[in-house]
């Protein structure tokens, strides 16, 4: 699946261009779909209620993207991760009538998303890329919770990078940017690595480079991954192959 | 010299009432001195200068303060730690008649604050820190400048927090009440280390718990560090000393 070498216009590969490579988080470096059900699961089982889990974690998920668009449009005025996925998760749950969550159990649901557990090969893929290049996340979680995903998975970050940084979130050009300015390199020379293709194509519209990990269970069992655009600039399986493309 | 057990006011150990901990970089974590004076030493000479490179080391450090108080209190606009480095960097020189160096030479000596080696202790203290506590930078350096010797010196922290976040510099209270907020903890269950009685003073205006290492070489070979006054919470030898203190 990987173009290899990778190269970029002008002929050099890839991983001479690039001095740090940035991660999104959920759905890239951690499987969000398998632990917020089984949260659901949990938690749904200690207030008696019945559901289809994989189903509500689904939805939860879908009001996340326009969700945070409204926020970077100015809509709404900027709120943590945390208060944006309570306000969703009522939504959600309200829909389905399932009135008896208490204030703690939804505060427990939303935590959740503190507690994930990494792909199997994100933390040898990253302590790989680490070796030789700079890696940060880059992610609309917060900076404490991306720790603790950090700290619970052993994932080797040099630092932690959070669009709440700048209050705002992706695709927010100014969160690609950011990152740019803060790890002092040229967003030509940051990679933005991500499975989902709205990311890489905001992160391309704002001068970065992007790498597309297609996660086979990111978009649930019955859906693949969607095929890689032409303006991507490295397709690679899982992190291990994206750290061998981009030695040189 | 470590108080032992240390206690809160309430009489319980600071290691059960800490959930994190900050980190002064330069002097506390890496020794600025002889790494500042050595490359002096080495682009003097390439440039045919003579000088008491040590002493122009501690006359380049003693304009730090003061410049970065002028950017605090709004005297002066914010400019990053490289710009006010070359700033401070350029009046020593011309008060020395060192007219010599050129702006390739002046950028070395900037950049050698990017090139600075740990104290021996640094990095086995702060893996073993890690094991117990979430562990951060609450450094005035840059973040990349930061990630830079974090990666050189293997220095295993959580994330890398600048006062570059807010635009401002230590002493500003808002720089340790932004650490608090990004890790999602307490003032008062976050504690501030540093070499430097004035970092830590602000430090605990702001509200947060102080842990004084009084790095012997910090303050040249004639200086020995200042006694460790009543208001510090914790006071230790070295960053192992610090996680030995902290570990429940």
């Amino acid at each position: 699946m990987a173009r290899s070498p990778a190269t970029t216009e002008d002929g050099r590969r890839i991983g001479a261009g690039v001095d740090a490579v940035v991660f999104d988080v959920f759905g890239t470096v951690v499987d969000w779909r398998t632990g917020v059900a089984s949260e659901f699961q949990r938690v749904g089982s200690r207030v008696g209620a019945q559901a289809d889990w994989p189903g509500l974690t689904t939805q939860w998920r879908s009001l996340y993207p326009p969700t945070l668009l409204r926020v970077v449009s100015g809509e709404v005025p900027w709120r943590s991760l945390d208060e944006l996925h309570r306000m969703t998760l009522d939504t959600v749950l309200a829909e389905h009538g399932l009135s008896g969550f208490t204030d703690t159990d939804r505060a427990e649901l939303v935590g959740a998303w503190h507690r994930l557990s990494p792909w199997p090969d994100s933390r040898d893929g990253l302590a790989r890329l680490r070796e030789t290049h700079v890696t940060a996340t880059l992610s609309n979680g917060s900076t404490a919770l991306l720790i603790r995903l950090a700290r619970a998975g052993g994932l080797p970050f040099d630092t932690i990078l959070s669009a709440e940084l700048i209050h705002s979130y992706k695709p927010d050009p100014k969160v690609y940017l950011m990152a740019a300015e803060l790890l002092e390199v040229a967003p030509r020379r940051l990679l933005m690595t991500a499975c989902h293709l709205d990311d890489l194509r905001a992160a391309a519209d704002a001068g970065l480079r992007t790498a597309y990990i297609p996660r086979p269970l990111e978009w649930g069992p019955d859906h693949p991954a969607p095929p890689a655009p032409d303006w991507v600039d490295l397709i690679a399986t899982d992190i291990p192959d994206l750290a061998r493309q981009l030695t040189p």
